[in-house]
């Protein structure tokens, strides 16, 4: 059964591979980005796939843009099944301690916590109308607070990801009555503009694990968070 | 053996309570508070204690203030013992989802995570000079992942509590070299202005349980997370 997609931060790196995948699989996708016109990759998706992709301008930052798409999406598709709020930013890349800039922190949380949590209240009522409603948060191993990351010192990345999982595990609380299940998703170490050259794993590996963990994910599953390979991460 | 120590949001609540507590044990206590001024019932310990009480006036969200602070605490400590990571907010009290603020995602991060790292890292240098020198931020179960707060919903404080828990990590990580302990520490639900006067338990019983625990805390403790009463937390 195909799948109706909404994907954040569709225009690079793990969101484009996403979008990538999501369509091999037959599912119609949503490509939002900040900005479409200069999104060349995706738009060159757009020739193959004329009736399942569309790409729409979104800031997850902007309260105003994230209810223009999700209003868009409701016109399109009436329910949507399933939102990756994949839109992130990494901050500053501090060498020490001393390094560490009160401005990533502020970023990284505004982006990687305040906007997934503002697009999901955005979708909730289209999620309501989807079939078995998903909604995946990005997160990332860097946010497991048993295991703090290893240098060099991405106090703000982690300490944002250690917070949109709790976020995700509220939502998955608030919304299980809704027949809506919320998770966390690691990527993995993958080479892109964030991960860098050294990552062991190219976007499309991990693009197509994520997208196998989605398509299986039922209620059940709601509130657990996952590895691209579909294992079960069980500490936080 | 007497410690110097420094508390946040010494005002009121538990900040307060733990001023008092210290200063029964003997300690040194200088009690940061953002309105000194205003701050009756701190200024009222002065008289009892005019050598080892000093109030102090400090914006944990300002670079400036928190340096002038440790300035002043270089001044009349050399070292210090103990950094009581305590003022924080709360936030909104949302009722439902739909009521949660994005601004009330920024205040909470702003000051209970933010000022916390701001704090400790401007008396790093007075803390290398303190002996088994200790750095507390006062956490909550509330900011528990694997066991999100119960209704009503409050996102942002939880949130906001579970990256300070990642930034207690990561902090106890790279001063463990310093020979500095960061811990994390829940002092149970008070009757404060902010727990609400259905708690269960009095400021002071926490203080007193805190102030114990404080005492007791050497390096292999570094990174763990107690109840006031304690007992660890194991689970993040």
């Amino acid at each position: 059964m195909n799948h109706k997609v909404l994907i954040t931060g569709a225009n690079r790196g793990i969101g484009l591979a996403l979008v990538r995948e999501f369509l091999i699989r037959g599912d119609f996708v949503a490509a939002a980005c900040r900005h479409p016109d200069k999104a060349e990759e995706l738009s060159q998706l757009r020739p193959a796939h004329p009736d399942r992709l569309t790409i729409v301008r979104l800031d997850v930052n902007s309260d105003q843009s994230v209810l223009s798409v999700a209003g868009e999406v409701a016109e399109r598709y009436d329910g949507l099944d399933v939102l990756v709020n994949n839109a992130g930013v990494f901050g500053g890349k501090p060498a020490t301690l001393a390094d560490i800039r009160v401005l990533d922190f502020r970023d990284t949380y505004e982006t990687n916590v305040i906007g997934s949590f503002r697009m999901t209240r955005a979708c909730l009522p289209i999620l309501k109308r989807g079939r078995n409603a998903r909604v995946v948060n990005v997160s990332s191993e860097a946010g497991m607070i048993s295991r703090p990351l290893d240098d060099p010192k991405y106090y703000a990345y982690g300490a944002s990801k250690a917070a949109l999982n709790y976020v995700t595990r509220a939502l998955a609380k608030d919304l299980r009555a809704d027949g809506i299940s919320v998770v966390a998703l690691s990527p993995g170490w993958v080479r892109t503009d964030m991960g860098g050259p050294e990552a062991p794993l190219s976007s499309e590996e991990s693009a197509r694990g994520i997208v196998k963990v989605v398509h299986g994910l039922t209620l059940r599953d709601t509130g657990r968070w996952f590895h691209y390979d579909g294992s079960e991460n069980e500490m936080w």
